[in-house]
């Protein structure tokens, strides 16, 4: 399709999600809400029931696994309600009964996740962030589980601080881990995990939709009397369809997936963010001016959070960065100071070009 | 934008849903997700916290308020999980301490309301269409509350069996409606109601999103020990927003907001349905080959129930409209038969041509 629409000028969008999202997917999604695969009918219109859509799932999941290298031992899900959701429905499945689950906190996510545990059961700290401002995820050195933990959850990329787990920690529990902000932006160890979770609007399409990854030998240990939404066996058993799942974004992330194995992979899209972000994290450490939030190994791939001198300069920054193209730079209210957010489907030369105004900025403003 | 797609051809698409959208609303889509109001992002790229997305919000809840005259005395939210997470989310708030709910059973959808309030207390069919097959709603007569129910459930159009309520019923406690399958196909008596809801996606836009219209006081009477996405008061509290809500199903609910108010509104899409309905009905009554599924004085605008003398012709039925252009004319598993799905936006041409083909089949076939 050739339309005027399709060749306006796009700015540079450092949003932390929702984010930007490939450019060849829009265009493919500018088609098929018209009419899929000459069907006559738009991909919002079509009943989830039917041939085309039902394709489409089939097609999404088998994608994912091919991806993620995800093997039988565990059911790919789409849900609703965002990682929000999932940090109550893990603990109303897994939690209770007296037992206590053990988190690693890192910061306003697992805030989150801890605040909906404690309505079920207890809860431990197995490491907190809090005195170091979350400017680093835990060494294993740091983590001190308590006595047989329910499970232990931990969040792989914090999207505020901008930190990010270089491996998995170790745990004495199923590991249920919370993706949302890198998810697939590089390769995931899924058999150390009972449960991988990732909201959809950062890395692998638009808000409204939660992948799910979990083993099934955790699913049968689940408590069984959970209404129909909150039940991983009935999603799983229904191949996410007990009731209508959200179509329209089911469909974008199946069309990333597409996307992100033409790339090359996983392993090929890692090594592109990690190039995508040594242009900026090389202008935090070369311009005297910026200085970093979060310690270098921790450094997320993702979000890349730093300051300048002092907040009128960050308002500054952001204004003109703003006038240049660069939109979503202001970090966030809670850390304050600047924030890039450069998911897999943000463009290498957006880096390099931001990169290029950090120096003149400071140049300027030195 | 005039693209070789927004003229490729369309078919009648008489699916139960997802379902047939405006095509004003498709066209204007396929700008907005390359970039919105020349923001340089698209609209499913937006963060939720930005002034383009705020804005939708705004205007989309506002516009809501507009079509069902809906006063300040209710909250208006955009969840998720469909009907199906409303199915337990009520109960879990408004059930158990020894409280009944009350509900008027009329097909599948009232049978899983009726499976997930038991997880949280007791039930009582103050309404059984088990033994008429559900082929209408009951008559004021035919209801038997129980004492002092915590509310009294009913689903005002039944998809399945093609009934829809012509009045509210009255109650002796909070009425809860849902109202999935003709929300705003015609005017609704809004302050009868504690509790409307509806999953967008047969009259509102895609799946993915659950419009709840609750009053305040009610929400008050919420149990307050709710995780965050099935607290109605914090979801009230943080505008729908308590977590990145589905963005994009949120803005094409709010193109067909616009829509619905350009037509002139809910009574003059009421009208427009009546005319579209007509057609079809005539032919059911007027051509004795085809039989109808509900009874007149519950026949249904929206979902409308049939039958030709047998199922092989049936089947011949769908197959030989689907070659001329009309897809989703099979009836529900549960009832057989055939359904044509007409919501507001199937176009009153394709109601007329389907009368047609129906006086055309019978002459050939009876």
């Amino acid at each position: 399709m050739t339309t005027a629409t399709a060749t306006s000028t796009r700015i540079y969008n450092f949003s932390a999600g929702p984010a930007v999202l490939p450019e060849p997917v829009l265009k493919q999604a500018q088609e098929d809400i018209w009419n899929i695969q000459n069907s006559g009918v738009g991909v919002m219109e079509h009943s989830h029931r039917g041939k085309v859509f039902d394709a489409v799932m089939q097609e999404t999941e088998a994608n994912c696994r091919k991806l993620g290298n995800i093997s039988d031992d565990y059911a790919v899900l789409f849900l609703q309600g965002g990682a929000t959701m999932q940090f109550a429905m893990i603990p109303m499945n897994y939690s209770g009964q007296g037992r206590t689950v053990d988190f690693l906190h890192t910061g306003t996510w697992t805030k989150k996740a801890i605040g909906e545990a404690k309505l079920f059961g207890n809860t431990h700290l197995a490491f907190d962030g809090t005195d170091c401002q979350f400017d680093h995820v835990p060494a294993s050195g740091e983590i001190n589980y308590s006595d047989n933990p329910a499970y232990v959850h931990y969040c792989s990329n914090n999207t505020i601080a901008g930190t990010e787990y270089s491996s998995v920690p170790d745990a004495p529990a199923p590991l249920v881990v919370d993706t949302s902000s890198h998810m697939f932006s590089r390769p995931i160890d899924v058999d150390k995990h009972a449960l991988i979770f990732a909201g959809a609007q950062k890395n692998l399409g638009p808000a409204g939709c939660t992948l799910v990854i979990i083993r099934k030998d955790f699913i049968e240990q689940a408590n069984p009397d959970m209404p129909m939404m909150l039940n991983y066996k009935k999603q799983m058993e229904k191949g996410s369809m007990l009731n209508t799942p959200p179509t329209f974004p089911i469909y974008i992330i199946g069309e990333v997936f597409k996307w992100l194995l033409d790339l090359g992979g996983l392993d090929a899209v890692h090594k592109l963010n990690q190039e995508k972000a040594k242009f900026i994290y090389d202008a935090i450490d070369n311009i005297p001016f910026y200085s970093a939030v979060a310690q270098v190994e921790s450094r997320s791939l993702m979000n890349i959070t730093f300051r300048t001198p002092n907040e009128d300069l960050d308002k500054k920054f952001i204004a003109e960065a703003l006038d240049q193209g660069f939109s979503g730079l202001k970090g966030h209210r809670s850390v304050g100071g600047l924030r890039a957010s450069v998911y897999n489907a943000f463009p290498k030369a957006g880096c390099e070009a931001l990169a290029a105004f950090m120096a003149d900025f400071a140049t300027k403003n030195g």
